[in-house]
């Protein structure tokens, strides 16, 4: 047995961070070494998350107490808030030139960089990354980037199209739940020139779990359960990130309609996606599209005709379905894709990306089947 | 006080008779002077439905065993199946011609006769009358029709649109729930062109209560809560009869993308409609053209720019909701709806219809605000 | 029709003040004429209570801001939490003798008392009044009471048992919803002295509207769907309003075990009580002693011997059904009683206790059968 | 690496049999090679189960239609209904004498007496022989015992109870999800003389998925959502299940009092059980009794004073937690239990029974922390 690796989790507290957790305490090559919550310092996780009982873990600490030196980390997951995010990485990676205003952060980073031994690897599950394009951040999040080097360096965590990338990589910006559905469904008719650039229309669900354990009303339990209903109608800040890959695979600027909903379940992402195919396109060959691009995976597979992605089929893995069906409006076609936005769309495909950035399999820690019902 | 219409519901076991029952027992106009229900004949409807207790019912029959003559009915609700509603009503209406083969009902045709005045207004929840084309009837539901002229006779029951029909009508077909919300939103951009008629997409969700009492797995609890998906992709049979009455709004023949999802609430539906504009035409048109067909009616509401339907805010209401929002994609717009699926999208708009059809307030019986949470 | 009487409610952007407003809306004799909410002043209910639209209501006001000369206020019902709204009713009811300690309502007694006209009625929701014993109060609620006269002065709303104290009240302190199941249950039994006095065990399981509208984390969606658990126990301050009111129908001092439990639904609260038997008794003699009680009662029904309460009978109903079953265990029983918390176990006995205080029939707005599914 | 076992799973198609199959996939020692379900043979379990998919199993097949010879199995583990179980069991095992009146299964004995060399072992989780009373096993059931003598031979698998005498049983009968959670709490207490033997009182709540697959009205998204209610009042038959083992640990006949209720949840079991302390004992005693008793254990943890135990804290895993507190009532305590009624109240531990009876670890393949949110 290889010696385990050294990881952090920042921000343990919220739902990405206890999924992190949940998941890398069985991983046979990871040591826990810390996990940090600013308003939960120095408690241990399980008066935080209960169900998280008995795993041997350090209680928290707050992100400024941490004494990096000496912690001698290999891999540090960053499940904060953007915009906190890309001051804390930038500290951590030693980037402390001109824009890196947290005084507090500045005067940490020699700390960050013992500790970091020159190696350390960072993999951020924040938005602050995933853009490469700065301009775009500042117009889409209403703020400049403090690390703009970083962000052209990151590598985009889609585990299944950057894995060269992401294996050499020293940071990696994993996607946003709402992309990777979109993304895993539609970058190969693109790549193979399938369907229309055009006229894309994506209409997601999502489970409660995807806004996070934050405290507000229309969160709450009374105010979700029993019904449903859109949000962010054409503003949604996954539109660009999808937008971004999608333009990348096409050769060509490319925008979409993306409407996200609000589904009064725990976890699950559904998309259902409308495309209309190129001249001389069939379904067939869309689904011939997807079976080449996937037949090989471990988490990403085009079901059969007669059956229908549910979300319920996902749940508690890292799988993602793809199914795609004729319109009966000519030339059209229909796709589905079910992910748990939990885990492939954030916690478990973070782990995909650490078993690709560390030469361990890529599936390590990630085998358990879907939980149901 | 005018007497009381005398009212039958025919499959009252199922959840839109338990709706109708439910609204019309406040109807100070209505007296329920029979409920059918095959499988629990002899019963009292609170053991079929407690919630139903103490209203003063009668006990639920079989329809072969009812005792037409002296029932002297004004109205009967048909909360039927579909191709058992087409029988029993042509036998009431006293339709026995070529093609109706159910000798039950043809020997007890005269019974019905009697029973009816010559006067009975029957209004029908099934599909059976709601495609004016036998032909289409037979496409979409594998049989064919068995009351011809029927199917000719009768009004399509979308309230606000067929009114005056509705008010002469002897049998109202009322609209499926997707339906229903799909052409509150749309038939008034048709109308007034606002729209362009091909690339529509619509895509539904419901609440459970939309697939009725039968005791199938999908709908258990087990297999609903906690996850979400498609169904009958391209295959909905509420596809044609959007179609028929879009095609008619826009004197031409259209198709649109429709595809239904199961949620888990137990009531409630929302439509996000994506549509793009004819040229020349702004979101502000949409919104204004949407004013001008509901800024008089009771039940459908167009919201502010700054609000969004969900179903929680109809949930148990006559109420439908509509918005209208611009899209990043230049040129296009995207619609919302939410009806509560057993109310506006279907006993609530037949009881709305029986308002319409014996002169009475439109509103009685279904004013009742929302239930939240 | 009779002049309309005049109506406030404070605190209407809380669960049981929008509840509150649902029921009046529809009544014939009230009109609204004040809706206030301190965080939400300013605000038209609709933006706060979406399904709350187009029932033409005032906007929301600060409780500071009201204008009370000129109001003519026939009622008040206060929504306000417990402490605020010992305060704010002696301010309205102009005591603003010793211990009156809030300078804000002191300031403002003689507007109030010019509002009131000297018989203005207040129906409190909070626990502030419940209790009569103002040791009992500080000792579970942690203060001194403000208005220790009225307190002495208050009815407990409990509408079957006070209704001739309700009638000539000025100030009706309505039930916490969990004493208004146990005691409809256990009242009659004690008072016909068919169970002992011991070893009553109440386990009561509650939707989570009961825990209000506050954003805390523990009522997230995440956090209640998909699981429950007891919380309080031993410690649930409807305890002492429950023995309260048990010690006074049994003539002597009683206490009783209450464990309260959050159930993944919006609405309703099941109890399933426990008692043993006085010697001589029977299942069927505590059947008939519930059934004495409450034949003639519109809102409490006793179940029969195969029926088994659940709450969704009752959801959305100010109904309340009870049952009793014969143990295993031989001399011990079974209660099980079912109501919708936010009705029966608030705002609808609030409205019932209205009726009776001024000579309304006593269902009036309260009769919707309940909404189910 | 050791051989791998060899383990049929006889009634593949209900919730326990997929949890069966979810936890062996995944166990290192354990090779699946037969899954039996009639209603579905012929059919790969991805299409009864979608989230099983890609795990390598065999067809469904018929359970008259295996060939036993040659399958050499070690294990089977048997997910059939009551009353089938004993039968096929009794079959397996070469017990074919008198009472036994399946003919069908007496032709195929001495199938079954090859295929299982003489040293199969099974793993029951039917109720077929968890009582050892055959008496009071036709009192409960309806119906005489088929395998009289395997009832006896049977041992009760309540692992953290019957660890020696499982691991040289050759047939285990695994406990009902209710006895698992009340046996785990009140043994200890009864073993060390802590509490009283009368007058404890069991209420039990427990999710869906207790009610297995089939198809009843009563199991419905639409009737079990948004509500509750008990069931089987004073009748359930877990209930000689869970007086048996009390009896044995008390050393006197025992009675208790125990109320299911059906929550909306899919899964977790939650018991409140209501006990009376003996003199001299305090809840800090029985605390003491309970720590004891689970301090070595791997699934069974006494929550700390200030913990509560949620049913969501253990979804997804084989752990139980206990909490136990003082009641306000002078003499009387409350214990919580909660699990995951399908993992440690059913498939799970069946499979830390398999461990033990093959000298496994106790906890291979149900080690993964729980599922939250």
């Amino acid at each position: 047995m290889p010696k385990k690796i050294r990881a952090a989790i920042l921000g343990a507290s919220g739902y990405t961070g206890a999924e992190l957790i949940r998941l890398l305490a069985r991983h046979p090559h990871v040591e826990i070494i810390l996990i940090t919550a600013d308003r939960k310092a120095g408690q241990p996780i399980e008066t935080v998350f209960p169900h998280l009982t008995g795993l041997g873990l350090p209680d928290l600490m707050a992100i400024a107490d941490v004494e990096w030196p000496g912690l001698e980390l290999d891999v540090i997951f960053c499940a904060l808030p953007h915009a906190t995010s890309q001051k804390i990485i930038k500290g951590i990676l030693h980037e402390t030139g001109h824009g890196f205003i947290d005084e507090m952060i500045i005067e940490r980073a020699e700390d960050y960089a013992n500790a970091i031994k020159g190696s350390v690897k960072v993999i951020d599950l924040s938005a602050d990354f995933r853009l490469r394009d700065s301009e775009v951040y500042t117009r889409w999040y209403g703020e400049y980037h403090q690390a703009v080097e970083l962000q052209k360096e990151a590598v985009y965590g889609l585990s299944e199209y950057y894995r060269d990338d992401i294996a050499k990589a020293r940071l990696v910006a994993c996607p946003g739940c709402y992309p990777t559905a979109a993304l895993l469904a539609l970058l190969p008719l693109l790549k193979d020139n399938k369907i229309n650039r055009d006229g894309i229309i994506i209409d997601a669900k999502s489970g409660v779990s995807g806004a996070g354990r934050a405290t507000t009303e229309a969160n709450l339990f009374t105010e979700v359960s029993e019904g449903m209903h859109p949000y962010a109608i054409a503003t949604h800040r996954h539109s660009p990130e999808i937008e971004q890959e999608l333009s990348c695979a096409a050769g060509e600027d490319m925008m979409v309609t993306f409407t996200p909903h609000l589904v009064p379940m725990n976890r699950g992402e559904l998309e259902t996606i409308y495309v209309s195919l190129r001249a001389g396109e069939t379904v067939a060959d869309l689904r011939a599209s997807l079976n080449d691009a996937y037949h090989d995976e471990t988490f990403v597979h085009v079901v059969a005709e007669n059956v229908v992605p549910a979300t319920r089929h996902v749940r508690g893995s890292n799988q993602c379905l793809i199914g795609v069906y004729a319109d009966r409006v000519p030339g059209r076609a229909i796709l589905v894709v079910a992910i748990d936005n939990l885990i492939k769309g954030s916690s478990g495909q973070a782990i995909q990306n650490m078993n690709i950035m560390f030469g361990f399999r890529e599936s390590l820690s990630l085998e358990q089947a879907p939980l149901f019902p």
